[in-house]
């Protein structure tokens, strides 16, 4: 466990002094920042400081007297990047919120991501009310739908300039989170007054002191029914490999954890952990092996690990993401020539349910915390706070600086207990270390 | 509608005179063969002859008199060829009808398939009893293992006598049935009193004859999860196409009737309906209409329609089945020059959701049949039975000869009600025809 | 089987001639009347006079010539009765293919059922389109809701005038059928050219001649889900007795069929057979000899089993159905008194799905038949037939007058084949007969 | 929010020196008392003075030094009180921990609960091994059965001392954490060096210190699909009621974590909360105000609620629970008297889902959750810990001692911020304060 110097600012900016009364009904206020002295465990520390331990977050609710006057107040909710379950959740939250707590008359749906601001691209504005929003959290995906990629900030603020819009609710992932920090600072160039707060949108579990993400328990569950099935193609069939791709293009957290749910998985494959193909404790040897010993092999892979195996090039995605080699595919190959050479038969099956993981409502527990998410990113952007984001952290609802969820990406410490119990439920030490 | 002249024997091979008394209790014997003038739709008579409306199929059901004495039969049950749902509850249903119901002592399961019969692959045989067999319906896959591929006739007969064998029941597909007439030919040849029972399994629905396949419904459902996350996602960005590979080598029913199902399918491409990429009426057009109408567009395609576009090459794998060219990703990369030519920015989302919809547990509907198929599978066997199959047509449960199942492959009748329901549901025509 | 001599007549009422050429682009028409010799099998044929094999039913599908003018039709949609999966899609289906396969341009949705055709109860009526209907069949229920009992035949025939309406579905049961035709016979006697198509629902199975009704197989489904949990129960004490009431007022076809599907249902007990709970033979000792022998039992009940135990009364709920005694509370009571006096130590656990049962959406198999029957009502209505229903009889689409199916009640025979393989899979007769 | 004092120690007992080098290859050992200051909520602070702030608990994890020699080691495992889904999870991880990661020989399961230890009841005791325990975590309920009560010590300790148990794994809810207080006191007594190691299961989520407890997650998902079937049965008639009873004696929990998922819920009432039925403000008028505002109204009721109100008797059952009052049926009854003088028609439908809720198998998180717990219980065992339990607190694995668990039960804090949301999701404030 390496612990680095890493200092740190929780403050949130606020647009001004709020001093218009709240018309919610008898909540329990929240109206200073209340000291939370927040123990992160080894895991999570290291990164961090310790003088995180003196830190005090501000927590997330209600607040006493409101910056916004909701009957004057026009809200935008934009969700940005790839599908994850949850979103309809937050949207439906927010609007739910808004309308039924604060009585704010407009909540209007940016569509097709940031580019739904950009004159040019012609997208339409959907209105939302608690009507057309009721029933969407049992479908997967976004009613907004979405779009990868950067927008100019200029051109984001001339048009929430246009549509007088005083809050913006951003969820995306740490790219969006990046163009919601670039929006509040044009914002604040103009001397504005608009809140941007962002949801941090995750389904890989890699923003930067996001414990958890919206989505992620739900594609955990989805993760498994994959793994189960590649279980029993591998079972009924002699010495046959299933091998399951996951998302995670920098941390494996959904392979580790699905690992975890099922302990049907003989190895797991992520990004933060380096592996060998060849040779002793390779993976081909190590398969071999397994498969030579009870005859099947069940593999699970984050679509991010063994880059340096794959050559992966780099080439950047619309986003700005690197683009990813085929690591499943280098290893159904080089599989196959092993067992070939070894004269040993088998049968590879490749399972890729990606996109049904990404695409399927939200389970209850997520469905709980889009709640919060929701209901929180509301109360805090009619405080006046901006540049923010809504999150947990240990079991509280707490504010967090954009500054501090983009300065770097979570991703799986492998000295961790964490990883250590993951690596006793595959038992792939045996055979790879 | 096309009728050709087809004859065929309806008759039951039998292995001699039952006259051991049934210790069945109470039960409804069916001890003569019963007069059933089956009426086929239009769909079903194809490639019928109408002398079929003359033919009196046997019934199936317990028989008053066994050919077998029960205290001393021994049975035996193999699985074939790729994994299906319902596998597992056929297993179950021979083994409790035959302990419970029959007495009868020993059940012994084959497994790795044909394979298991060959004594250089020395696999283990097991012992089949209520007490492990009780849970296995909660399942997907086959207990027993499964593998592809014939093995020689000889072999497997010298097994089956070896081990004393008097009831071999075949779980398995169309090569699997021919390999069944093939054994029940070689103990014919050597005249031993050896019943070889057929239950046909194809979740492609595509063997003759038999109308109804355990585990179709199941795979349906599943197909429907796999296309309603291709619609999110298609209509999660802007010009988004979802297309969703689905089985069916020869046959397209599962991707009919999944496209039934859903009615969120707006393209579906299978064998039997030959279509053209390029050009007016061909699929890049199509689908560049229905995008710029609809904005998004969703293609389920059965992985054995479209061979002459793919140059489907003439390799057979280890069953003899000959290889399918490539036809999804010719698709998706043909789709992806097509926009970009006609400057239309698009999103694909591919999903092959195949082994996830093989390897789930059957569901209720598919759970009663595989009961009824293996009762009627024992029924038939102890009455000496062979050289048969159990199905269900009509709503009726019948024995049919293997020479009927085998003689060719059942897939859509495109000129049918059912195809014209199909193509309604989806809508294509307006863009293909 | 009893035979008993039924004559009945096949003939589909008509409004008047069909001259309209029909907008449909190249579908198959069924332009007249097609033989049809439907053969039943014996369960089917115990009320039916051979005579049937002679019957020629009429086929659904589309019609080359109609009798309404798609341009002026107006049409109306109304659900009646308790909740069944598949009412939306029956709904959705309707209005799918009134407006892209007719262009017809209002389809209305009458609320609440036939109260909503009652002036006095001011309820709304909703107008009908793809988009308010494109989601619906996602969730269960009825968007429509609906309501139960008889409304006065010529206020509701007032209401359609008034409405100007053409086309009139009625989506219900039984007593829905025959509301049905009393309001074709009022539209009759003012000698109106109002079509009017009943869709039946019964998610008991009851319909007379409705072989399959929609929603019975998720149903089942989820049927089979709560006995497993009974069973879960049931053998996680020692002695545990699981009992679940399942829907069923006079045929207990989804108690008999989930205990098909499940195989782990130790007694049935539905309406068409008749138990006694008392002395040898009787449900109490039944029961106990179970638990003796194997520490826990599951019984499945027909909530309309047993009326003769339970004195039902003759009281009657507001849709004039006979009001059903308690036969399980009666069951559970019993069975403690008895293990007490005989020194039984046990634990009950008593689950009532039905709620949960009957408002779940449909699954994939009940999606495509509610496809179908939408479909087919509106081809029938368009060609001017009125005073039937649509349905599926052996593996055909066909149209039966409303006389047939409201003649009497359909439920299970039990001297049937099917009736003998539940008592094979429960094993019950071991212990009660 | 109101604090008491309450002062506790959080030492957890030791059989003896360990001394025994581990065979775990290559773990991260948690050799020392890790000090881990760890901060509650508010809502979790209630009941403790803030010294809590001082306290340093024993994290869980492997030691490098065990007390017991895993060579002649035997281990016992009991399942205690209701059902809870991750029981089988929770053994199938202990089985597997001790076999693969200690080389322990001799896993004995323990049948029928605590009873199981009593000779007279003749229970058997089952081995477990891996081959018996891979599959359990795919079904719902406990393998090895259990029962309610108490039993006498010193005759299971006898029991333990008879069989030459080294270590006891009791999985069980408050009243069994007591029982295995009990036993550590016996076997002390008797200086025997016996561990005993409680995993505590509530499905309530009520026991103290407990914040999370395996199982919560999957019923509060399972219970949010009753409540989704009681919303569509509600708005599928005109003023329709759906109430919804749920677990929780003493603690609401499971009621509000559903609200907060579904939204859907008008009215949540819990034993915390305490409400009246009549006059302004009781539920009657509420729910009245509600129907003629909405039509239709969700009721979410713990069986533990409102208990002054049904004069909730003082009788105990077999495991000194207090019985409970039939609230529901109270509610049921009051609502129809009310409607029917206030002229209202209305329609009811009650479900009672908990036998359901509490038997299905554990969802992807509670597995992950079991994982842990039962690879935490093993590694405290062989240390040579006793009289203690394994639990998360915040997000890490600690030991508690069982004296602090049993102290008192855990409930809803009506003050929390947590209950605020609840109150806010159902807006039944607004009809009942």
């Amino acid at each position: 466990m390496v612990k680095k110097k890493f200092d740190f600012d929780v403050t949130i900016p606020v647009l001004g002094r709020p001093n218009v009364q709240t018309p919610l009904r008898n909540p329990r206020y929240v109206d200073e920042s209340v000291p939370m002295p927040l123990i992160l465990t080894s895991e999570e520390l290291t990164e961090l400081d310790t003088d995180i331990l003196k830190k005090k977050f501000e927590k997330a609710g209600p607040r006493e007297k409101l910056y916004f006057d909701p009957s004057k107040t026009k809200c935008a909710i934009v969700t940005c990047g790839g599908l994850c379950p949850g979103l309809n959740d937050v949207i439906r939250s927010i609007v739910m919120e808004a309308h039924y707590h604060y009585g704010i008359r407009t909540v209007l749906g940016i569509t097709n991501g940031l580019r739904g601001f950009i004159p040019e691209y012609g997208y339409e504005v959907r209105e939302l009310n608690p009507d057309n929003v009721s029933h969407i959290h049992q479908f997967g995906g976004t009613i907004l739908a979405s779009s990868r990629g950067r927008q100019d900030s200029e051109a984001i603020v001339d048009s929430l300039e246009r549509m007088n819009i005083n809050i913006l609710f951003v969820i995306g992932g740490d790219g969006s989170m990046r163009a919601a920090k670039s929006i509040v600072d044009e914002v604040s160039r103009r001397k504005r007054k608009i809140a941007v707060i962002g949801i941090p949108k995750t389904i890989d579990n890699d923003i930067n002191f996001i414990t958890r993400s919206f989505g992620f328990d739900t594609a955990v569950e989805k993760a498994t029914e994959a793994i189960q099935c590649a279980h029993v193609e591998a079972t009924g069939v002699d010495n046959g490999i299933g091998i399951v791709k996951l998302m995670g293009r920098e941390a494996g957290f959904i392979a580790a954890h699905a690992s975890l749910a099922l302990q049907e998985v003989n190895f797991v494959l992520v990004p933060e952990h380096k592996f060998t193909i060849d040779g002793e404790g390779g993976l081909l040897q190590a398969v071999e092996k397994r498969l030579r010993a009870r005859n099947h092999a069940i593999i699970v892979c984050a679509e991010g690990a063994g880059q340096d195996l794959t050559g992966g090039d780099l080439l950047r995605d619309s986003s700005g993401n690197p683009k990813l080699g085929d690591i499943c595919g280098l290893i159904v190959n080089r599989l196959k020539e092993h067992c070939k050479v070894q004269n040993l038969e088998m049968n590879i099956k490749f399972i890729d349910p990606s996109y049904i993981i990404r695409s399927v409502p939200a389970n209850a527990g997520d469905r709980v915390y889009c709640g919060f998410l929701g209901q929180n990113a509301v109360h805090a952007a009619m405080a006046g706070k901006t540049g923010m984001v809504v999150t947990q952290l240990k079991s509280s609802m707490v504010h967090l600086p954009l500054d501090l969820v983009t300065v770097k990406r979570r991703n799986i410490n492998i000295h961790s207990d964490y990883w250590s119990s993951v690596m006793e439920a595959t038992g792939q030490r045996q055979y790879m270390d």
